[in-house]
């Protein structure tokens, strides 16, 4: 425990309610299980002493001063999809739920933003401003999560290589500060010079710093002409080599995915969803969207001199939505496969400099073979994210929990000797918590300790996530 | 004085230069006046007690090791281009030059991206990665800025519009931390969830949390077709509300500058750059680049078409380098231009969103007028970033002082009240430093004292900028 946290009471619990109100709140053996873990049970499983379902940012406030004052810990959570163990109650206490909170502005067209609060869904975000003829760019796998915890957390996912990650479209972040006062971190501008940039410290900080309540983000012209190639080869080099030739043409690829047939096999297998392509092991699905059907081609045609310059055994230009969606398709279920495929999994989810993905694909392949475990590498190729998944087979129990453990700390040693990092987009949460001080270096920890402490200095909000007092 | 910081002794100075070289140190009269100011002298002139020129991390480690135990104030400077009274020893101490350290590494071409030093100028930066065919966006006015000082003020610059700024840019920093620790913010990947994201609070920090030695920054592929559009107009209010509509179109532009006649006249006058339209009193110079010149046809045509609905008395396009260069010279010339025309100037930066941008440039002169000061509004109208020029005129020194001053602070609650914010892109420094408080309201002030402490806990580093302590 890193705090003598106060055990919440009778008392404590009727003047929550009174902050909240009844109906919104849930306490002990009331609260669903679903709420004492995210997406990744292995990362941790916890009973939040209450659970409060909030309307607006004064009632979070309130419960913040009041949990503040009594050095109760609190954890908000929007709609627990993350894949890291953040959204959960480690150190019990209270969790509150943003998901009532889920307004969405109309899109401010003169501005080219869309203003929600945090738990307004991401597809309803993104729905809200194609309406307007704009365009959200960022998508992670995982659509139905919360626009705030896609912000708190810096969701990445595909679209990265061409438009950048969550950070790159928040424009403004309204929160709530551990004491309960409610700020807000810049505003509607394009550019900002204005003391201290605290809305990037924000993002990515996984509820560990301050609250978010509302958004504000950028969105751009939608793109009006789009196109997905599927590259075929048959071996892994010249695939992962193909990602940086890709890079240095003047189109920049909305998308570059590898995938292996092991995987798309799972897929096909478990959740009935075939990879459009028979042949080839190896795969890399490339998208490219732009303003301009003329642009696209170009781009596209020279993906495929490329592509055959690196001996592909094929290239599939896909360009009806049915086809597309397929190959989307496929590539959004590998998670779901995996867990229908295998009783237990873990996951690595490093990010190394682009031109170094092939030795790390090449290295994760032999430290997953040393420890027995079954490794399925994929992911983001074209920003150097690598999803490691790596599956139980046949090992026990104790196994497979100190095998994983090894082959992690393998993967993370090789991942930093390429001048990589520990999380691309996951973040830490309490699920790589243990690993994060040795790969970052004393002295860092130190002052991410340093940077909590002026936030949060009674520790208590998100407690046991990122980092650790000991 | 914040603290009671040691006056450099003899001892100090004997310590001091044996950490570094007798030829790269000047002591007390030795030391030119440039140093004793930047781009503003009327921000603040002051002396250091020493100034040291270093030639590596591990010197600078040195220095500020020994002025973390000895309680002295260090202030890092570069190339000294900045406009905010930054890189000025406002309580003495140690001024720690980094342009000694300017080396460039070849572009990498695999990983898209360039590493520099600190001490290393813009001008370099970019002609280096255009060697290789490569493109670093961030421009601001002052190329001869170096790329360290770019990257702790984030600098913005015209191109922001289309391209971000400095922030954007950035993959990885390597920074002295007060206690002379050396550290690396981040590492050459394109995504990063690892912790907390200290490597934007760096950016912009202004040399108060460490001191930033080596940058990695991303590059993105040349675009291989630019066109200039001047668009002119016979009053104010058409101008600017032509600037949504552009960018409201698929074609995002590379920059949107406003200008008023008189500014171009001032120019014309004082150092002979005449600009190249006769006629009309504001003017917009609109810039497209793309990968094909059918791309940027299309959008040229566009903001054409635009600008005539818009009644604009005529639109040219510059296509050939000269005429290019004849519009971009005359707006690079402003800053030089109203020195000459004025003994004293004064300039307020603020940002706006986008939709507010008429309605500031309307306050703005009505302000001006109130306290008969000068005032041209300019600058980036396409992000929103209006830079308020001031001049003398015939004011006394304490009118034009105490005029300025109210000025400013009517400025600023008008930009507060259209959801704006007090700079766009030069940086609190010592300039601004009495307005920000008042701005960002107490409870974030605080907060940026509580990170600044974070990072600084004996307040060494650059004090009196950004925030003061009293």
């Amino acid at each position: 425990m890193p705090y003598p946290y106060h055990k919440i009471t009778e008392e404590d619990m009727a003047h929550l309610i009174r902050a909240v109100s009844r109906d919104r709140v849930c306490i002990g053996d009331e609260i669903p299980t679903e709420y004492y873990h995210d997406e990744m049970p292995e990362y941790g499983c916890y009973q939040p002493d209450i659970y409060i379902e909030a309307i607006s940012k004064e009632e979070i406030s309130a419960v913040m001063a009041y949990a503040y004052e009594h050095n109760i810990p609190v954890t908000a959570r929007g709609a627990g999809t993350g894949l890291a163990g953040g959204a959960t109650c480690r150190y019990g206490g209270i969790m509150l739920s943003l998901m009532r909170m889920n307004h969405i502005e109309d899109a401010d067209t003169q501005n080219l933003t869309i203003t929600a609060e945090s738990g307004a869904l991401l597809t309803d975000v993104a729905d809200k401003a194609a309406a307007a003829g704009l365009f959200y760019p960022p998508d992670p796998g995982e659509r139905t999560a919360s626009i705030g915890g896609t912000v708190i957390t810096n969701a990445g996912g595909m679209r990265a290589v061409r438009y950048g990650v969550t950070r790159d479209y928040v424009r403004c972040v309204e929160a709530v500060l551990p004491d309960g006062s409610i700020v807000e971190f810049s505003s509607n501008v394009a550019k900002n010079t204005t003391g201290y940039d605290i809305k990037d410290l924000i993002i990515g900080s996984e509820g560990t710093l301050c609250i978010v309540t509302k958004v504000t983000l950028r969105l751009i012209p939608a793109p009006n002409s789009t196109r997905t190639l599927v590259m075929t080869f048959s071996s892994i080099k010249p695939c992962i080599e193909t990602v940086p030739k890709l890079l240095q043409t003047p189109y920049v690829p909305t998308a570059i995915e590898f995938l292996e047939r092991e995987l798309t096999d799972i897929v096909d297998r478990r959740l009935n969803k075939p990879f459009p392509v028979q042949e080839g092991s190896d795969f890399l699905i490339v998208m490219y969207d732009g303003s301009s059907v003329d642009e696209v081609d170009a781009a596209c045609e020279m993906a495929c001199e490329i592509a055959m310059e690196m001996n592909a055994i094929d290239v599939k230009i896909c360009d009806s939505p049915e086809r597309i969606g397929s190959v989307w398709s496929a590539r959004a279920a590998i998670l779901e496969g995996m867990k229908a495929d295998s009783d237990a999994q873990e996951e690595c989810d490093v990010v190394v400099p682009r031109a170094r993905i092939a030795d790390f694909v090449r290295a994760a392949q032999d430290i997953g073979r040393k420890y027995k475990i079954r490794v399925i590498v994929c992911g983001h190729a074209g920003d150097g994210n690598i999803h490691t998944e790596m599956l139980r087979n046949n090992l026990s129990d104790e196994e497979w929990k100190s095998n994983t453990r090894s082959c992690l700390k393998e993967l993370y040693a090789k991942s930093k000797e390429l001048g990589g990092q520990l999380s691309g987009e996951h973040g830490i949460g309490s699920g790589r918590l243990e690993f994060l001080e040795d790969f970052v270096g004393s002295r860092m920890y130190q002052l991410y300790q340093s940077v909590k402490l002026a936030f949060d200095d009674r520790l208590i909000l998100n407690p046991g996530k990122i980092i650790e007092y000991k």
